[in-house]
């Protein structure tokens, strides 16, 4: 009826590729509908999203478990063995084929109808848990979240693991990641960290009282929008909008979606929300879109895309040479709050150090103890050392414990993050990991550019974008978070680039001994 | 792993019914990518945006087509007689299956690779149209008409038809429904129009200046929100964006989008667009969800679903008693603007008959007389005595032949609508039938409230939404559309009603003999 392609014999790579290249366009339809939840979606809708969300899980799993999906890499990799079967893949296109087997034995071994449940559960977890965050009512949250723990503990003995079943959660997120490594990392950071705490508390506080006004909502929205543009976005390829809690859906580099939330007696809460996204929304937009469907144009892990959020918001955005030239455009923004505030003043009250309730919003110091208190709870709910119940008190007690500070509401305490009402555990730890990749980065990236102050200071972002673009985002999956610090900082990843970085920043703001 | 449910045997109709409920469930999924694509797609997206709908509707395609459903359903009824085979349905459920029959038996004539191509094909013509309109170029979107028309054409083959290939696209739209009965009707129809636009032109012009001033952009979306608030709707079920082209996507009961557009120079354009898209709004929000992915669950036509946006736009939003209660508070919200404009004047202002340019901005008189342009022009493109190249003087002629005035730009004259760009062609008369149904439907219910009126000037809605919903939309395509409006009216579908409306109506407004 109407004329047909000429058939052409594809080579079994191209032919894999193809399939794959589906699986991501359904898995990006998936992230605009779940963008679409939290963003403008009636919030009577949940019941029949919740279904749409577990039909799209459910067919992204059966395409990735196809048999056509596994003939078709059982040519170029014994799905057993590992070893590469063609002969003439590129070093490239090995590393492709070795993520896209490891990804499908991950497949494989959970099954649809597991799937689909997880998916539903999550996705009424996640409006229940906005409601009983807003209700302070962690009773309410409390059964979804058993029955996330119960679900989470299922997948890890279905996944499988060698010494503790959090092992095989956090693997989903981290490849290759053991509690056994993070364990000793985290308490010889946790040990620094209280440290430099401790020093910092004998200090006088800095002071940040201009900083709680009113900055009007519109006006605090056109500013991160001025600020993202700067770091490259434009509205033809990308978005900012507003939820509960912002995250950026890279739904493909031409379709970058990121949101955050407005404090309007708070700006810095927005700018750095905005900007912190804006670090991941980077990495999405600069990956290789020709790679797309191939884990060549995939993040590495989510340690690695957290080191790029957080290397903008802590390692540009909180920087002296950052603000030398945004403060002037923000005073202008906010005459009457910002006029009689010098740049220097507020570098410092963007800096300060103090044990706050809400890790988003807690400083660069404290904000790995918020994550090692989560990493320690949900370690312990997994092993069934801790009872759902009993997330309440054991979070207050570490916070107390860690941070010198109990939460009074849930709202600021274990009900403050979405992650768990995700199923997302073995999430949290990631976001440490990020700052400590960010930091070894950021060494090697200070050796090639010694005058990166003074570029950045006349508003300069551009630069930095390429840099992280040639060294990181164009690469994909092609090396493993392991392979790329070694490759750009010729040493394995260790929590000293991150200490040290912190002790010197602080040491001069504080004006520690 | 985890409990399994208890096999539950289901009868064939209810197993039929889950099967079909998964595909209304994609294709809620699908409205969603659909109505993000018009309101929040950064542009540069639409690549994979076409990537993303063609997929969606392959796999909807996919599913409809699917043995498994032909099985479940050729259980219940014969496939190619239509005999019914079970004998403990219900006439409700009678309905329903040969509803899902004429369905499939449509789906199975067209190829799965087929419904992707004209997917494919109209997702980028949509955005062309838009900028070709912008732009005020034909000939960039000129070779995606061609496409369009080729491949409806195409359709038409496939699909079959018996006089002309032009009544198998109308088919689609509005099932029965021929260009053999259609061309007599709107022959009728013209005449009469033609004789009351005539008479209205010779009396003086009524006076509208006063609406066209500068009226805010955010002061226009309040007001709407507040007339669709007294039509029914909530945010916790509904939204109103803004949008190119206003639309209203009917995703589920639980989740009606609706979109209007402002021109701050004009506030009627907006306020009309949420009324007439709010009519759509009422018929999604108050279909049966019980009956979601049964034909009991959807809209009758898009005639009848017409008759409801028209309903609301023209036989209540355009007549005095609306604006008795709704324009004080309309010069509240613009006191500068309107609070020396008179209740009559502003009445007669919004019902001024004038032959306009852009058809969605058309008076009543004059609407149906742009549905006959397009008609006609739709009809010769497809019977090939019409080129793509010649549309626009074919366009330009008719309307100073029907209307007496000649577009000077493409964006008013055959750009401006989105219709052909989505493949739409066969649409449009489903517009004007929506006209002559309301107006059948408008005597029955003015004999059931002849104090309609009184009860509107108060503000009063609710019993016009319930009547709609006890008379229509309650019982989804339980009758045709034929059949509802001799249940309803007592007399097969005229013309008479709503030309005797109108002729009514102006008389009055405009003092005629």
């Amino acid at each position: 009826m109407y004329p047909s392609k000429p058939k052409i014999v594809k080579d079994p790579y191209t032919k894999l590729f193809a399939l794959a290249r589906n699986f991501a366009i359904l898995s990006s339809t998936e992230q605009i509908i779940g963008w679409d939840q939290e963003t403008y979606m009636p919030s009577g809708a949940i019941t029949i999203r919740s279904l749409q969300l577990e039909q799209l899980a459910s067919l992204v799993h059966k395409q990735k478990t196809s048999p056509a999906f596994a003939k078709a890499l059982g040519k170029l990799i014994d799905l057993s063995t590992g070893e590469i079967l063609a002969n003439n893949l590129s070093s490239r296109q090995i590393s492709a084929v070795k993520e896209w087997r490891r990804d499908y034995l991950k497949m494989v071994k959970l099954p649809a109808s597991f799937v689909r449940t997880f998916s539903k559960v999550t996705s009424t977890a996640i409006h229940t848990w906005a409601r009983a965050k807003t209700e302070n009512n962690f009773r309410a949250f409390a059964p979804h979240l058993e029955k996330i723990v119960t679900l989470s503990r299922k997948k890890a003995e279905i996944l499988g693991y060698h010494d503790h079943p959090y092992d095989a959660l956090l693997d989903l997120y981290e490849p290759e990641m053991t509690s056994g490594y993070l364990t000793p990392l985290f308490a010889r950071l946790k040990t620094s960290l209280a440290q430099l705490l401790k020093e910092i508390s004998t200090r006088p506080q800095i002071r940040q009282d201009f900083l709680h006004q009113h900055f009007p909502k519109d006006k605090q929205i056109e500013f991160s929008h001025l600020v993202l543009r700067a770091m490259g976005f434009d509205e033809k390829t990308s978005r900012l909008d507003l939820s509960n809690h912002p995250f950026c859906s890279g739904v493909h580099p031409t379709d970058t979606r990121m949101t955050t939330r407005i404090d309007i007696n708070y700006p810095m809460s927005n700018i750095l929300s905005a900007i912190h996204e804006g670090g991941h929304g980077l990495y999405n937009m600069q990956r290789n879109p020709e790679e797309f469907g191939s884990p060549l144009g995939e993040p590495i892990s989510l340690s690695i895309d957290e080191s790029q959020s957080r290397w903008w918001e802590t390692r540009i955005g909180r920087t002296l040479s950052f603000w030398r030239h945004f403060f002037p455009l923000m005073q202008k923004s906010f005459p009457e709050q910002l006029q009689s505030v010098t740049l220097e003043d507020f570098h410092r009250a963007i800096n300060i150090v103090e044990p706050t309730f809400i890790r988003t919003e807690s400083d660069e110091v404290t904000y790995s103890l918020h994550i090692i208190v989560r990493f320690e709870i949900e370690k312990a709910l997994i092993d069934g050392t801790l009872k759902v119940k009993e997330v309440p008190d054991a979070w207050n007690a570490k916070m107390q414990e860690y941070l010198g500070i109990t939460p009074k509401t849930f709202a600021e305490g274990c009900l403050q993050d979405i992650h768990w009402s995700m199923g997302g555990i073995g999430y949290f730890p990631t976001y440490t990991l990020g700052n400590l990749y960010a930091a070894q980065f950021f060494q090697a990236f200070e050796r090639e550019y010694a005058n990166w102050e003074e570029r950045v200071s006349k508003g300069e972002l551009g630069f930095i974008r390429d840099w992280l673009r040639m060294n990181i985002h164009q690469y994909g999956k092609e090396f493993s978070a392991a392979e790329t610090v070694m490759r750009i900082s010729g040493t394995p990843l260790s929590e000293k680039p991150f200490v040290d970085y912190l002790r010197n920043k602080y040491t001069r703001l504080y004006q520690l001994a």
